[in-house]
């Protein structure tokens, strides 16, 4: 299939446009670069080595997991110095252990001094340590030991102290910046999470603990504060992608947006005003609950179209106002949906069909499971 | 792995209860007998061959798909006599062709008579028919001609004369029974279905057409009418696994449903009187918005706990009322989930778990794709 247009895809297929994803790619390096601040990028909207390999600039270091397959599955095709950014799963320490043990530096997360327990009861071998990121919860409300809790600070110096662990950093999420609309808003919890990160790492070195700190999310990192220059590292993930959630948050433009899915005309309805497609949930995720004006997602190039429904492999497709013209849309002809959210759809493709300028140049198989 | 108890599986973790799919399909299997009716299970909710040896009785024949990865993966598998239940996909018909060629019994849906022009014109090889289904509407709102549309006969007439094709039945999916509550309504719909299926099986013979007649639904097959055993078949799948949405519609039991996403606490925060569990999106779908008073799942045993939102990895858990008694939920405790919509959870998983009374009996791995 190489070489043809993607018009030739069977359908519903996920399609990536690689020239964007670069170029989504070489602006967060150049935007970091320009901060003085390490980029982490995030593995998990992708999953794939072809994407890691784009984001890290090909040196295959310093990426962020959210799961042990993924963390896994990098290790296994050369990729090191991976941050599982995951509360330590008591199910799963042994298999921490193994990566840590393999790895020049596997990194785990936690924010609970149970989890710090269980670490040092499992001591690695000789000459190794478990190195330890603090999770902070800096306003997000979701994992993460409230920055303003006496208990963040004593968890952090027990790690520092405890034998056979190293505190390597304190990490927050500012998953807060997605009910943002707009950049002013985005900045001023990018502001927040920064001030806060950064006040707790002076309460650290108050007590002589010196260590690395990160924050991170797609709209926080595609419109940097200048404070985040002072923080060691960030690490967003979906800004690869894109979306139109990001979008509209005002992390990047529709243009920004590098995954479609395709879809085919399979039904005429005009006793419904409507047309079926040949993408339901399965092939798109139920992300976004349809509470775009589009419906499930934006249908480029009909803007007065809107993705009303979906069962598992149909999608009810009706204008937004006014009646369909059934000649526009002839069975079998092709539509072009935009995800509301890259990372949610992504999960439901086994291969995505990687194209430039319209034209298949691969497939990126990405990995599952945890 | 296998004769350990479930608890052992690293989280989150999709099992099945292998005796109560048996359970479900048996009593699926002892209804139709009784009713008179050919069951053609869907195979569309799990995907396996496993489960597809279950709900054929062994016989791997007379089957019903949605996609065809499927339909070529249970015909590499020895499945035949296998209706891909779609509307004719344009782009997929040489796969349609190779099927048809292929097997003794491959059989398609359409519901254009665009569709019907596209088979004419690709001739099967020697002594080979298309065996087509008519996709009838009758109420549903999906895919299907209009059952009161004067096109309907005609596009039946049309196929009964094509060359090269022939009418194998007319097929209507009741998935009107969706937002029934109860078995009256269930029936009631159910009962309309059939009813108007068979006054077009009427008039079909009326103009000298005598073809199979089939309608599905796991709610109308659950508590099928009288009048169900005048049709050729019927077609439900969800039913071998049910789910909670399938108990709230009155087509089952909760102890029917026989799958459950298992999950550990990774999180305790107080100061949000809210637990963290490690099942997010990814495993379990979003299917259901949240709108269970428990939340996105039923938590079994824990009546007074509701899984309020989840992000790619996380769920948030919290009680329905009160405050959490944390000593209840240590961190790397199990809760255990029953899904929404069993359709939209087993898509989220690459293998299956199956035990037998909470011991690990083997793995089943579901097709994917298109």
């Amino acid at each position: 299939m190489e070489g043809d247009p993607i018009t030739k895809l069977c359908t519903p297929a996920m399609v990536v446009d690689v020239d964007t994803v670069k170029r989504n790619a070489q602006r967060m390096i150049d935007r970091c670069q320009d901060l003085g601040v390490q980029l982490r990028p995030h593995m998990k909207t992708h999953k794939t080595l072809e994407c890691g390999d784009i984001m890290t600039g090909g040196t295959r270091r310093c990426v962020v997991v959210s799961t042990l397959a993924e963390a896994s599955f990098y290790a296994d095709h050369g990729f090191d110095d991976i941050l599982y950014a995951y509360p330590l799963p008591f199910d799963k320490l042994e298999h921490c252990a193994a990566l840590s043990e393999r790895l020049s530096l596997f990194q785990v997360l936690l924010d609970h001094p149970k989890a710090l327990e269980l670490l040092s009861k499992r001591p690695l071998r000789a000459g190794r340590l478990w190195h330890v990121w603090l999770k902070l919860d800096c306003g997000n409300g979701r994992a993460g030991v409230l920055h303003s809790e006496p208990e963040a600070l004593l968890l952090a110096q027990a790690i520092a102290k405890t034998e056979g662990v190293e505190l390597t950093g304190v990490y927050a999420h500012c998953g807060n910046t997605y009910p943002c609309k707009g950049v002013e808003k985005i900045q001023a919890v990018a502001q927040e999470t920064t001030t806060l990160t950064l006040q707790f790492m002076e309460k650290l070195r108050a007590v002589g603990i010196n260590c690395k700190s990160s924050i991170g999310s797609t709209p926080s990192c595609s419109h940097p504060i200048k404070d985040m220059g002072q923080l060691s590292e960030v690490h967003p993930g979906n800004y690869v992608f894109y979306d139109v959630q990001q979008s509209l948050i005002g992390s990047c433009r529709m243009e920004d947006v590098a995954v479609r899915v395709l879809t085919r005309v399979t039904g005429h309805c005009p006793h419904r005003n409507q047309l079926l497609v040949d993408c339901g949930w399965a092939a798109l995720s139920q992300d976004g609950a349809g509470k775009l004006p589009s419906g499930y997602a934006v249908i480029e190039g009909h803007p007065g179209l809107k993705l009303l429904s979906m069962t598992q492999e149909h999608g009810r497709v009706e204008p937004i106002t006014g009646e369909l013209d059934y000649s526009q849309y002839p069975l079998g002809s092709l539509l072009t949906l935009v995800p509301y959210h890259s990372c949610a759809t992504a999960m439901m493709h086994s291969v995505y069909h990687v194209h430039s300028g319209g034209r298949l140049v691969g497939k990126w198989f990405p990995t599952r499971g945890w």
